[in-house]
């Protein structure tokens, strides 16, 4: 695993936390290159700043070859180090260049939102998005270092915190039934932007991903419960062509599936209120139109857990732990009426 | 490191040696879907052909996505296998497939030009070309296998066991003089297609590429005295738009990078000429024009050794053995006025 600073004013001090290379090339998108990417850069000898347009549709392999070629351009050789300035998309488009590049070069990430800081920035799954789905195309590239500096979350956009705020639900969810409670009572306190809570949010979410992350690079086991609600999160955001949030999707998704575990028998009653009340005050959605399930249902079969064509999904056995199934395994093979039910208690 | 299965007649029995899986996927050009690609596909249960254009000028970003988009479109998983069947160019662009394609799936290298069997299929180094130069980008990635048929390279035309002759000739002069002086001996034997002398061949030179590779997978260190030849190589290969096959430019590379370790006084007096007469065996040129030698000095800055903007060589102590730095480094660099002499030595 990488090393993780979480430092307040360390974007200030990143040259302290970047390893030795002949050259800086700081990746950034074009939101957060007036904020935090020209001071990142301007605080490193020897970097330049490539700018992406801001936006998920440019999380491509498009955007990823313009990149490549600009470095190659520029002459940056495998001494270089790649610096991500930026959201998830930037950490994870940035991740995938620096995982490609001459075969693969150093990348330290500096995450801007929180869930780029509790989620994308760590544990080095890269990727881009294609039109079967997302982070469909990627790889693995652990980062030299992460670099949290969690005063920047004082300009996020309150929606921003809402997105952070699903993925540390889930990590509750799936491993620390206080900690769920916790976000549950605190949330407000975290949309006023009190230091405190946020720092406390950043530290308790990276300490349960890196927990899951730590011993399963590769998700081979256990890394696979932080999949928890994006197999139907994903398909949700799929279908809609992204115009739902990473954030919202996962909402959703959790306490679907939190329905499926339920009705399999396998999830313990009240699991899903539990939740529920979460989702709630993280100011996220807790329903949804269809009109029908079934383009949900086949959205969810291009997911990367699927195996022998059919999808897998975490189902938790109560809030804080995740089940297993009989086998030891930790993802769930469910039938599709299953899902379909799921799905229609949380549509309007 | 991948486990390596050398046996006459193991096309047809195939399925002995890949990893189980849901689905395979064969992966081959053009040239050799219908002489093995369909044979392989054929013994594999569940498995489907994808065929790209045969050529160097396909081993790029574009078919690369191609064939992911592919894969995604007929459904397969994370539980798939890859199955590349080819030259080179399959091997390293399938192999990039592979490593990206959901994060990464199992491949199995069947390669079927000597090039590929003693270079390209092992070690894990995958990649595709782009305008700046050769295997700029791409990722590692162990092959689950590499199974070879030694009996294909009957039907491999000449050109293109010279072709293989140049690697096999650079691993006699890193690693081992009585094999260089072996393939200057035998290369007539392996132009008639003499089984005993190419199965040798193929295993010597397998044994020497895996002890260099063993230890070193993502080249830090010994690994990179594979490149021996390849600096050069590669910039004349590029500079020529490909019209240069690459063991051509790799026979140029390896007698200018030994002239530029003589010049140097690094490397033994006979070296360049013993190398001169493994190359005239393999029926590879020794001579080649240069209006401008600028040109090439140029091309040479893009190669991934290069640090700190300087282009690094393997030299040879003398045959057979990698000449050290006095602080141990495996590559050494090079003042251009020594490689513009060198370059003019072999030029007509």
């Amino acid at each position: 695993m990488s090393s993780i600073v979480i430092e307040s004013g360390v974007l200030a001090r990143i040259g302290a936390h970047v390893p030795r290379a002949h050259a800086y090339a700081v990746i950034t998108d074009s939101n957060v290159a007036g904020l935090y990417g020209r001071r990142v850069a301007g605080s490193l000898g020897n970097a330049e700043l490539f700018e992406f347009a801001a936006g998920e549709a440019n999380k491509s392999r498009e955007t990823w070859m313009t990149l490549t070629d600009a470095l190659l351009e520029r002459g940056y050789g495998r001494d270089c180090c790649i610096v991500a300035v930026g959201g998830g998309v930037t950490c994870d488009l940035a991740g995938f260049v620096a995982a490609t590049y001459l075969r693969g070069v150093p990348i330290v990430q500096v995450p801007t939102s929180l869930l780029a800081m509790i989620d994308a920035a760590l544990g080095g799954k890269t990727g881009v998005d294609v039109a079967a789905g997302k982070n469909l195309v990627g790889a693995f590239h652990q980062p030299h270092c992460v670099v949290i500096d969690a005063g920047v979350l004082a300009t996020l956009p309150a929606a921003e915190l809402s997105n952070g705020l699903a993925e540390a639900i889930k990590h509750g969810a799936i491993a620390d039934e206080e900690y769920l409670a916790w976000i549950t009572d605190h949330a407000d306190g975290v949309f006023e932007r009190r230091t405190d809570m946020l720092e406390h949010l950043v530290q308790r979410s990276i300490a349960i991903k890196t927990q899951f992350v730590r011993d399963d690079e590769r998700e081979a086991a256990q890394r696979a419960a932080l999949n928890f609600g994006h197999t139907i999160g994903h398909a949700l955001e799929r279908l809609s062509g992204y115009a739902i949030q990473h954030g919202h999707a996962v909402a959703l998704g959790m306490m679907m599936e939190a329905e499926i575990g339920t009705a399999l028998g396998v999830t313990a009653a009240g699991t899903v209120q539990h939740i529920h009340r979460a989702v709630r005050a993280a100011r996220l959605p807790h329903r949804i139109v269809f009109d029908d399930t079934g383009p949900t249902i086949a959205a969810t079969r291009s997911d990367k857990k699927a195996r022998g064509g059919a999808v897998r999904y975490v189902l938790l056995e109560k809030p804080g732990r995740v089940a297993r199934s009989e086998r030891g395994e930790w993802t769930w093979q469910v039938a599709d009426d299953v899902v379909r039910e799921a799905l229609k208690q949380f549509s309007v």
